[in-house]
């Protein structure tokens, strides 16, 4: 595996939880594999969860680390071709990208849709520029379109607490006062159709999610019927994609309550964080003990330093 | 000691003292303690001195470190528990706290008062959650009301500079254009009362700190009388405790001048730093000979590193 | 060398060009000289390759490194003395710069001209305060009249591909929508002047730089004849000298074209970047064979690398 930027790329799932389980344990006896080695995570977006967890992947691998926020202390990037650039922006990514490459062994890149385009955030310019420019591998830490060292560690946390080997796992949409990408949902959703389990999407009328993502997946428009009898409830917003990036509901009738849990099987709640309380989810599902959203967050360090681990082997 | 947020944690300041002295003869000895240990350093505000020292300490002991400026690169924090999170904040403390605990072996925390609400700020209550939800050992990197770091760095200072048993000490209020917070001199309080030191407050009225950390302690609103044999004088601007966070004075007499410097017994001139040169002190007093500024802040790392030895040698 | 503020303090080139090649085929060769050393890295201003080079150089070493933005996370600076601080600034240089120093055992600053007064930038009033004040060997990441490390990068990748012993190598200024310091031509002057090479500098009237830095070297205000039989072509846009900070043209028909190299000895192109795209040089020529733009930032690394090693030596 070169580059990782979805799920499916990892081939065998089953091999890849393995893998994930051995980290899990061990996560301090791979070092020899980093040494000398230097991970650059580059964000051009916020990020809590993914830039600490993934430095101490990196770190348990015995790697060195650079981290750099692109908009702070860094130049205003230009991203087309053949701009007179003599306005605000510095630096042309097809120098950025290739420069940054010099500095690496791997890189790991954040760059969320912008919503400006659907079809560039689909193309995954970013991203793509940086896997064509680096010379390097490179690695999603949550792109335009698939986020998938957050489902490596969603579909981990799932396979450590399912007390069925095929539980029902409902992903269902919740309000938001904002637009939000659709790369976790899109990702969750090609991850899960690589595991054996009933997997239902819930989502208002006009929240569908890309065909491409949900080809061969039971669809829902009533979040009622899908959470009957789920073992897992993955909450997560998103803006709309076919009127691309609108917010086209904030019906506070999809939060997740406790009311709506009681329609589960005692069901596991999982989010990938940050999440809005009271718009999402309420606080006493949240509180529960059955919300699993912390493990979930921790299973992020093992998720990255599994693909990281992988890297360096191919390397 | 599991959490690190007061000198009178610290139970025997001799100790402590002896600790440190080792720490600083000997700074590379305990990599082995520290090894695959990681720390998280979590600002909530500005850092110079605690941020380069902190992380010197660390790695001095062979951890990793992780520095997270909260409002740089991450996401806004929601504090309030019940709250529809509909507005600018993404993420909640209660979701955020522990996930950091997840990535961390030991976290710091400076978190300034933020003069909304007195009680809040004297209760600690960024500090404290971190304590109750991480899961992990906290040290305080200066919180609302106590700063104990520098307190130790401080003490430290005035021990490889005493010439007496029990010196003079005498901490005074001096102007400032903005409002600061109580942290510093709470703590030289604190920290001070567990020295056989003879030591005096001196500030203006108004800005007599909270009783809890000044109960037994001589306190003057005559700076010239409290200056007279003194040993060292500690400066130090605050903000009124009882019209909390009220800026009562600019009051130019009280700046620490070569005049009021004469009034003592030679003394050496000490300040935490960062501080407002010709307002809390003259050029000329923080450049005389007698002035240990600099020392005082190299001692931050030893301060530091002690701590997190002790933390270390806890977990 | 204690401090590394000019091409010149090299003594010979030739031995430093005989160094960086050593340190380029053996990266990982001198940890033990690094080991327990702290490397601070100060920006006052953006950067990008200086920023990852110089971390990445420092790490090669064994080093640990700390990274300081100045304007993001820590103290806004006074930097005049005698001032009474009763303004938006909370620390003064006099103070930051020797506390920096306790916690580093090499310090590299980051300080742009401001071009509010030549005479300040002249006198590299900020990197002489590092130096005098810091009590640790101080390295310039580009300070207001010099770019050392981005010379010694220029000159390894002119040696790297030069095939006769005698390159003619061409300095041409180029234009640019904003006001921009001439730390790199003049520096880049300064380190050509070092070599046997045959250097012309071509630039409008008016643009002529500092004469410190051109004395002796050939410069002509006509580009065209300045190319003809050149075999490296370095392209760099800067404010005027004598007009000091104006720009007195942004003339297009000096802009870098593939008509312009066609002038020339089927040239290489240089740029230290950032470059504006299709100001200084159109997107053919950057992105044609003959740019040499990514090799020379990639040998960032080990221009600082060579300097550090050096300085190091010098403990």
């Amino acid at each position: 595996m070169r580059h990782f930027t979805s799920i499916r790329q990892l081939g065998s799932l089953e091999e890849a939880l393995k893998a994930a389980k051995y980290v899990k344990e061990n996560p301090f006896a791979d070092q020899a594999l980093g040494r000398n080695r230097t991970a650059l995570l580059v964000f051009f977006n916020n990020s809590l969860r993914t830039r600490l967890s993934t430095q101490k992947a990196a770190m348990n691998l015995g790697m060195n680390v650079m981290v750099l926020d692109v908009n702070q202390g860094a130049w205003k990037l230009e991203t087309e071709r053949g701009v007179v650039m003599d306005g605000d922006k510095s630096e042309h990514l097809l120098e950025a990208i290739p420069v940054m490459g010099c500095y690496a062994d791997v890189i790991g890149v954040r760059s969320f849709a912008r919503f400006q385009s659907r079809e560039d955030d689909y193309n995954e310019v970013i991203l793509n520029q940086f896997i064509q420019y680096s010379g390097k591998p490179v690695f999603s830490m949550e792109a335009a379109t698939r986020h998938p060292l957050q489902t490596l560690a969603d579909i981990l946390t799932i396979e450590e607490h399912k007390t069925k080997a095929r539980p029902k796992v409902v992903m269902t949409w919740a309000p938001h006062p904002k637009a939000l990408p659709q790369a976790v949902p899109n990702s969750f959703a090609e991850g899960l159709d690589m595991t054996g389990y009933d997997f239902v999407i819930a989502n208002p009328e006009g929240y569908d999610l890309a065909p491409e993502f949900t080809r061969g997946i039971k669809v829902t428009h009533n979040q009622d019927e899908a959470l009957e009898g789920a073992d897992f409830v993955y909450a997560k917003n998103w803006a709309s994609y076919e009127q691309y990036g609108q917010v086209l509901s904030k019906d506070m009738g999809w939060t997740v309550t406790s009311e709506k849990m009681a329609l589960t099987d005692n069901a596991f709640f999982l989010h990938c964080l940050p999440v809005r309380r009271n718009m999402i989810v309420t606080d006493d599902v949240i509180e529960s003990p059955r919300s699993l959203v912390i493990p979930e967050a921790a299973n992020r360090v093992v998720a990255a330093q599994t693909i990281l681990k992988m890297m360096l082997e191919s390397l």
